[in-house]
């Protein structure tokens, strides 16, 4: 007997017919003997059309009625679920997020778990219940309803495994696992059985949309292997993310894009020690996430520095900079959305030699031209020209993988 | 300045434009230094959409859940009321029904309202907040999310209205008022200004669904007095129902129709003590609800009892009689369900002689047949063809009112 964690995404409870699968799928580990947790998203277009509800009324809603509005997406999916096991004869119970213990800070609409208060959740489990909780919610200390933001339903899920000691995290999406490059575009990727944390957490912030970051780091964090698999494929084993203890001996996990990217130069700076500091700090008190940083070696007492951010970031960062040019000093700006982020992910690269020299030769093979590069322990990442993005992907990918 | 709380329906509150019209009302009597509670019900069609996405899942689904499906309606309906005020300018907060207080008995689906903690609601007034309640929901000892069933909305509003000492609880619906019959059919009804609880309690059963009776109960029995009014005629006095004291005298109050009724007569019962009893005790054994009861004087040591019960009862009503029939020993059932109840109510009816009369000839002038007669201290209903029912309520309205 195990004890399992399940988080559901909403295309896996868009309609009654995908309920009932999911319903199959819990129901059959809990016939097995196992005591099931099932954490789920609202159903499919659900929150899109809360949102458009109210755009219709506001331009700027406040962000605590929109927590309000949008976790009721939520409780209808956990009910729902509850219906269709308790229509199988399956014991069931829906939980909202805050009658399942989960206590958050008071950011409304980007709420972080506080805390797991499993007692209610322990109780109906040991009524021999299968435990239906409302992903992405939870209360804060002033009693208000405050939803998670992105990736937040999987963060519930990590959350709950590793309060309550679970034996199991699966994460259901609609893609079956991790893959070494996406599935969709790149032929003869493969499947990973496992991947690291760390892997993982590159992989995520480099556009393989798997799983968030934020239940990854939790995941890490607590020591819960997460495992990802597909309710549309049921039976069929997924990738594991866990430590590097017990991991397989791979020179690379992954290959992945990201084409949410643009390029920023900052160009002749003078080249006086801080300058860098005084650039980037204004950046971040836009509030604007900077990626690779590229400077020049100084010459003629300038120097320039490029850096990418994310596309829906860049007027913003731009703007900063232009305001701030008397103080910065720069000659001139220059911008290129039209470039995409191409990465390397994996956990012993830099011990292995020769694997930074191996993505350069598949570029020049295929006849990509390298803008800027960016390494760290565990990825090496390029940006190039956005036309140029997947057949760098796949030229990269068969290098490696074949 | 006044302390007034205002519930309005899902019709109210349907789109957009209706949820914007409402935020107007509330604002005028904001702006104008009252503190405002509102209590709303689900939008529109919400509720139907979730049963309905309920019972493509199961025949019977649990009530428990249910209530959680079903009061996601209204924590969507004050979210949005609540960012539409805000947008213009307005401070509010929306709460759900345990956020505001409302403690409830454990019978999912059909709740009662046992107790309002008001210090949430009351702290939110103090702060110069517009309080925006979700109708028809609340929270047992359990922790469990509850509705309140039919009325729910109306009966949240009074009660909060009692137990706050509001000075005034204004429901909005989609009719401006009581009518002495309802005005679509019959020509010359005209509007109350004043009503007696215990009139609009013989209205409201008697198929004038203007307020629900539950609410009207719980303003008779608290002393709050209950306006009711239009929305979409804002501005335009309603009909207020409260105790006699004040009441302009007036033979009857209003004429109304009730179709939703079927007739049960079960024939040749033995003529002995106690028969009734049984007879009554196996249908409320079975949860249904008998209105008006006739018993014929015995003849031939047997007796017919006939009686009246809503018409979506009247199947379980006769297979209830029939699986008791040995028990029972009557010789035969007959049912119609092509009848109608026509009723008058009048608080000094009683004391006013000829009513009856006045009543029984306007039905003779337009050749009605009546089958059944029942009689309250305030009420007078007759049973008649189904297809007779425009043209009674018709004649009996020109009789008194004209």
């Amino acid at each position: 007997m195990a004890f399992i964690v399940k988080k559901f995404g909403g295309s896996s409870v868009a309609d009654a017919e995908r309920i009932r699968r999911v319903a199959g799928i819990i129901a059959e580990d809990y016939r097995a003997g196992h005591k099931i947790i099932a954490v789920l998203s609202a159903q499919g277009d659900t929150t899109d059309e809360l949102i458009e509800k109210a755009s219709e009324l506001s331009g700027k809603p406040p962000k605590r009625e929109m927590d309000v509005l949008l976790s009721s997406g939520e409780r209808i999916s956990v009910a729902l679920m509850a219906i269709a096991l308790e229509n199988m004869g399956l014991p069931a119970i829906s939980l909202t997020g805050r009658q399942a213990g989960i206590s958050t800070s008071a950011d409304y609409s980007s709420a972080k778990i506080e805390r797991v208060e499993g007692s209610r959740i322990l109780r109906e489990l040991d009524n021999g219940r299968i435990v239906i909780v409302a992903g992405f919610q939870g209360m804060d200390k002033y009693d208000d309803v405050t939803t998670l933001g992105r990736g937040g339903s999987d963060t519930t899920a990590v959350a709950i495994a590793a309060a309550l000691h679970a034996d199991k995290c699966q994460i259901y999406t609609d893609v079956d696992g991790v893959y070494t490059a996406d599935p969709r575009k790149v032929e003869g990727a493969r499947k990973l059985s496992e991947i690291t944390y760390d892997e993982m957490l590159e992989l995520a912030s480099l556009g393989a949309q798997v799983l968030h970051n934020r239940s990854v780091q939790m995941g890490k964090r607590y020591g819960v292997e997460i495992e990802v698999l597909s309710s549309f494929t049921p039976g069929v084993p997924g990738t594991i993310v866990k430590g590097a203890a017990t991991m397989e001996k791979t020179k690379i996990s992954g290959v992945a894009k990201d084409t949410n990217t643009a390029r920023i130069a900052v160009m002749g700076l003078a080249d006086t020690p801080g300058i860098a500091f005084r650039v980037f700090n204004e950046i971040a008190r836009a509030g604007i996430n900077v990626d690779i940083i590229l400077q020049s070696i100084g010459r003629d007492k300038t120097k320039d520095i490029s850096f990418t951010v994310p596309k829906e970031d860049l007027q913003a960062a731009v703007a900063t900079l232009e305001k701030k040019k008397s103080e910065l000093q720069y000659s001139a700006i220059d911008t290129n959305d039209a470039v995409a982020k191409v990465s390397i992910v994996g956990a012993g690269m830099m011990s292995a030699s020769g694997i930074a020299a191996m993505m350069f030769e598949a570029l020049y093979d295929a006849e990509v031209n390298i803008n800027m590069i960016a390494t760290s322990e565990i990825k090496i990442s390029v940006l190039v020209r956005e036309t140029d993005a997947d057949r760098a992907v796949d030229a990269i990918h068969r290098k490696f993988f074949e």
